[in-house]
C-alpha cells in the first residue's frame, strides 16, 4: 500500500493558490502532496539577442529549491556559484514544455519568464512546476490581453505533467520522494490539453524496462494529466 | 500619512507561522506587513574547520530572495553565480545577530544553520529575517532538548530587529519599500530581550543626519523591538 | 530523399576505432556518419566520497565538443568558465545509460571514468557516445580482468543508442545535424543488448506528438540498436 | 594602559602623503599608526548603465587587502576568484560615505572611482580607507577644476571615519588590531566636517551594548573626527 | 640512446593531414611522434572591441587538452571551471607566435580564430601547435583569397616550433614526454620561414645553463625549423 | 636618445627598502625607476599535497597590481573574478626563477610563499619582482636560520632579472613602458650571481630578430644582473 492508501494510479491532493506573489505578473503556489512550488510569471519587453527583430516573442524557465526545502539541506546555488546539471535541466525541460503550447508569433517581441521555486520538495517537483507555472503563464497573458497589448491569445492548448514509475515491478502514478529514491524506473511525462505529447522522458534506474510497462506508464500519465487539466481550467474559471 | 493610515511609530501588522517546513528543524514564515519570510534553521552534528575540536559550535547564516520577490524581477543569484554585496551583508548581519544571543559553548560542537528567503519583499527584509530566525532557531533548540542532546538550552535571550527612517524630516517607524527608497536616513536595530543593543546600523541616504535625529529613531525602535519580542513569546507559547 | 539517399529507418555508416588513444584504459574513435566521437575509459582506484567503504564502484561520465567541431565555431567552455546545460544533461544521461548495465559492486571499489569528446558534429552526438563509450568501458574492464584486479566482469549486458524523430510527418532514424535542426519531434532511445529499454527521451519541438507516432519511433530505435549491438560485438571480437 | 600609552580616547598618529601614485587623478598614502593605506581616485568619462542620460555623475569604491598586510597572509581574492563578504561590505561602505558629501548633478556625466588598497594592517582599515579617499577625491576635483571641465566643486563638505569599542567596560577610539579583537563592542563611525552624522555601525560582538556605552563612543568619535578633518585640511593647504 | 633510437638533433616522425574537420575554414591533424594535435582556423567578420573601425584584423588562439590526451587522465578545464596558467600561457604562445607572420591589415577587419586541441600528449604539444596551426591558418587565408575577399595574402613567412633541450648534459632536439620531465632546462623556439627568431624561451629546471649551451640549443633548433617549414611546404603543395 | 638621457645599456635607478611590512617574514619594496613593487616572502609550515611527505620544500609566488598603478586604471582581478594570462604567466616565471637557486630538500617541509603586488607600473614589473623578491627570501631564510628551524641556508645563489629589446634597430636595456610599448623585441633575461642563465624570454612583437641582436641583447643583460646582484649583496649587508 502507498503512503496516504494511494492507488497505484491515483494523483496526489493538488491545490493551486492563484495570485500568490503580489509583485509578478502570473503566480500561483502548487501542491502536490507535501511538494510545494511558487510558480511565477514575468513580462519583460524585450527579447533574446538571438530573437531581436524576428517579430517574436521568447518563454524561457528557471528553477531553483530553498535550501531547507530537502530531506537534508542542500547546499544554497548562489552559494556554491553555480547551478547543478540536474537545475539546469528541469529549467530547460520546463521552459520546452510551456513553449510547446505558446504562439510566440502572436506574443509579439517580448519575454514571458518563468520562475519555478520548490519551498517543500517530496518527489515530482519538476512535474508540479510545469502544472503550476502554466496558470502563472495564463494569469500574465491575461494581463497582456487586458492592457491591449495583444490582441488574441497566444497560448494553444493547456500543458501540465505527471510523473510514473515501476515500483516493485508495478507501475505508479505520481511519485512521491520515498517512492522516487527506491523505484527500478522512473519516467516524467508532459502533455497537452488535447492529450498531445509534449516530453517522454523515461529512466531505469536499476532494471531496464519493457516496452509493456512504459505503455502502463503512458497510459497511466495520460489520465492524471487529463484530471491535471481539468484542474487547471476549474482554477482558471474562479476569481 | 503612511500606507494603511500608519502612525509615525507603528509597526506593521506581523503575524509568524511555525512549523511551515517540514524538513526543517525549525521553521516560521514571518510576515512584515507584504514582506514575507521563510526563515529555517538546520542542525548539523559538525562545526566549520577553524572550530573544530574547540568544545564549541557554531551558527551561520544565509539570504536569498526568490527573483520574482521584488518588484522588478531581479536576476537569480544562482543564475549569475554570485551573491552580490547586499546579500553577502545581509546574512552576515543576521549570524551576528543570532550569535549575539546563543552560548556557543552550550550548544556543543554542532552548527545551527539558518536560512532566510524571502518570499516577497516590502521593505525591511534584513529585520523580518532576524525576528523570525529567532523562532526557527527556537525551534531548533527544542529538539535538541528533546532528543536530550544537550541539557540546557544555549539560548540566553530573545533578539528581534526593526528598521527607522527620517522621512520629510520626520522620525518614522518599520518602512516600507516605498518608504525607505524615499528615506533621507536608514536605520536597522537589533536588540535583546532585555533592551541591550546588538547592532545600530544608521546611513545616510541624502542629508546627514543629526545626533537628535538618531536619538528619536533609537527610542522608537526600542519600543518596536520591545513589542516583537512579545510576539515571539506569545508564538512560543502555543502549540 | 534523405541525404546520401538514406531510407527513413537507416542507419549512417558507423565506424569504430579501438584502441584509439594510447593513454586511455579503453579508448574508440566512433563514426556516426560525419558524427565523430573520441570515446575514453579510464581507471581511478579511488571512489567519490558519498561512496567510501560501501563495498562498491562508480562510473561517471563527461562530454565536451571541441569549439570547431560545430557547423559555426562555438565558445570554448573552459574559457567561458562553465559548462553548459545542454552539456551536463548530455552527460549525465551518458553516465546513467553505462551504469544501467554495469554491476558497481562486482567492479570493486574504484571509479571508471568515461570521457566523450566530440572532433565533429553532425546530429546524433550524444547517441553515438553512448554507444562508443560502451567499447571503451568493456577495453577498461578488460585490463582490469588481465590484471586480475577482478574476477568477473561486472558488465551484464551491451549497451546502445540511437536517435529518431518525425519530420514532415515521417519517422525517420538517426537523424544527421540538418535533420535534427528541422524536425518537429526529436527522440533519443538507449536499450540493452536484450532489448530492455534504459532511456527514452521524446521531445515535440514543435507540434506535439501522438502515441502512435511514439510507438513507431520506439519500433524503429529497436531494430537500430540491434544492428548497433552487433556491430559492438565485432569491434570487441577483432583484436 | 594601552600600546604606546594611548590614552582612551587618543587618536593614533595620523600621516598623510599627497600624490604618492603618479598614474592616478588622486592620490594619497594615509596612516592610522600601523595601519597604511593607498587611496586613489581616477575619473573616467562614462557612467553606469544605470545613470545613462540622467545629468548626473557617480562615485564607487573598491577596496583590497595585499595578501601580505595582514599577520597571518591571507588568500589573494584574486586567486580565490571572488572578493570575500567583508571586502564587499568595506567598499559599499566607503562609496556610500563619499556619496554623502558629492552634488552628483555637479560631477557631470563621470565617474569617480576610488581605490582603498591597505598595504599594512593594524585595525581600522575601513575608517583610514575613508578618511585617506576623501584626500584623493579632492585632488581629482581639483584636476577636473583646473581643466576647467567642471565650474564649482561638487564637494559639499569634509568626510572622515573613526572607529570606537568599548574594552573591558571602557570606551576607547581608533583600535587597533590587537584591541579590536578583544573588544566586546566594535563600532565605526563616518561624519561630515559640518559634523553630521553620515553612518554608525555599532556591533555587539560579545555582551550587547548600552544607550549610555552608545553615547560615550559616539561623543569620543566626534571629536576624533573633528582632529581628522582638520588634519586634512591642513594637508590639503600643503602643496 | 633516445626512445627509438633517435639521435640527440633528431626530430620526431612528423605527419600532417589537412582538411581534418569538415566545418572548419582550415584544419590539420599534425603528429610529432606520438603527440597529436587538431589544428583548426575559423574566419569570424568582427574584430573585438579594442581594433574596431582601425581597419585592421586580428589573430587570437585558444589551446586544450583532451582530459585522456595526458599519461593520468587530467581534469576537465571546463569541469573545473577555469582555464590553468599553462594552458593560457600556451595559447597566449601560439597566437603571438603566428601573428608575427601575418600582416593584419591585410588580413581586413575580421578575426582569425586558432583553436588547438591535443588528442594525444608526449611532449611538444606547443610547438606541434604552432607548427599545425600555421597550415590551418594558410588553408583559412586560401579561402579568403578564393571568395575575393581580399586581393592579396597576409601572410608573410612560414612559421613553425621545435623544443630543445639539455639532457645529462647533451643538447638534444623534439624531446618527447619522457626526456621533458627528467631534463635539466627546456627550451621552445619559435622561427620564420626566413630563419627570423620569433620567441625564445629557454626555462632551466634545475642547474642554470651556459650561453654555449644556449647556442647549441638554437642551431639544432634552426636545423628542426628549417625541415618542418620544409615539410609544411610539401603539405601545402599537395591536394 | 632615452628618457632621463640614459645611455642604451643603462640600468634605471634601483631602490630596495628592506623590513617595508612588518608582518611579513621578510619583505623588500623595491624600485626600477618609477616601477614600485612590494615583495614579501612568508613562511608556512606546510608543503601542497603533491610534496606530503617528500622530505622536501616547496616555494611558489603571485603576483598582482593594484588598479592604480598602471597609465589607465585596470579592473581589479578580484572583481572581475579571475587572474588574467599575463598575471598567470608572470607569477608563474618569478616562482621557477627563485627555485632555480633554492635546494627545496634543505628547507625543509615548509612553503616559502613570495607576493609581488605593483604599487606603480612602468615597464620593467616582472624583472623588478624578481630582483626584489630574492632579497624577501633571504630575509626570510635568515629568520629560520636565527630560529634554529633550518641549519644550512638553503639557498644556492643570488638570482635577478632585467629586461632587453631592440628600439628602432639598437639594443637597449631595462625598458621603461613607452619603450616597451613602442619596441620591436622584447626580451627577459633571469640570471644567478654565477652568470648562469635561468630564463630567456624573447619576444618578437612585430619584426622577427637575428641571432645578433639576441647575443647584444644578452651581452647587456648579463652587465645588467651582474650591477643587480651586486645592489643586492650590498643592501643584504647592511642592517
Amino acid at each position: 500500500m502507498r503512503n496516504g492508501n494511494r492507488k497505484p494510479d491515483q494523483v496526489r491532493p493538488v491545490a493551486m493558490t492563484r495570485h500568490y506573489i503580489k509583485h509578478a505578473d502570473g503566480s500561483v503556489l502548487i501542491a502536490y502532496g507535501d511538494t510545494q512550488v511558487i510558480c511565477t510569471a514575468s513580462i519583460k519587453e524585450q527579447v533574446p539577442p538571438f530573437l531581436r527583430d524576428k517579430g517574436q516573442g521568447w518563454l524561457t524557465a528557471e528553477y531553483g529549491m530553498l535550501p531547507c526545502s530537502t530531506n537534508e539541506r542542500m547546499q544554497r546555488e548562489a552559494a556554491r556559484g553555480k547551478q547543478s546539471g540536474r537545475t539546469m535541466e528541469i529549467q530547460r525541460l520546463i521552459g520546452r514544455a510551456l513553449r510547446a503550447v505558446v504562439d510566440l508569433k502572436k506574443l509579439g517581441e517580448r519575454t514571458i519568464q518563468i520562475d519555478c521555486d520548490v519551498i517543500q520538495a517530496d518527489g515530482g517537483t519538476r512535474t508540479a512546476s510545469i502544472t503550476g507555472a502554466f496558470v502563472a503563464l495564463h494569469d500574465a497573458v491575461q494581463k497582456l490581453l487586458n492592457q491591449q497589448l495583444i490582441g488574441t491569445t497566444p497560448i494553444r492548448d493547456h500543458v501540465a505533467a505527471i510523473s510514473a514509475g515501476v515500483y516493485q515491478g508495478v507501475p505508479i502514478l505520481d511519485l512521491d520522494y520515498q517512492e522516487d529514491s527506491s523505484c527500478g524506473t522512473d519516467m516524467n511525462v508532459v502533455m497537452t490539453g488535447e492529450m498531445g505529447l509534449v516530453e517522454v522522458q523515461g529512466t531505469a534506474e536499476g532494471q531496464p524496462f519493457s516496452r509493456q510497462e512504459l505503455d502502463a506508464m503512458l497510459d497511466m500519465s495520460q489520465r492524471g494529466i487529463q484530471a491535471l487539466v481539468a484542474l487547471q481550467k476549474e482554477t482558471l474559471m474562479s476569481t
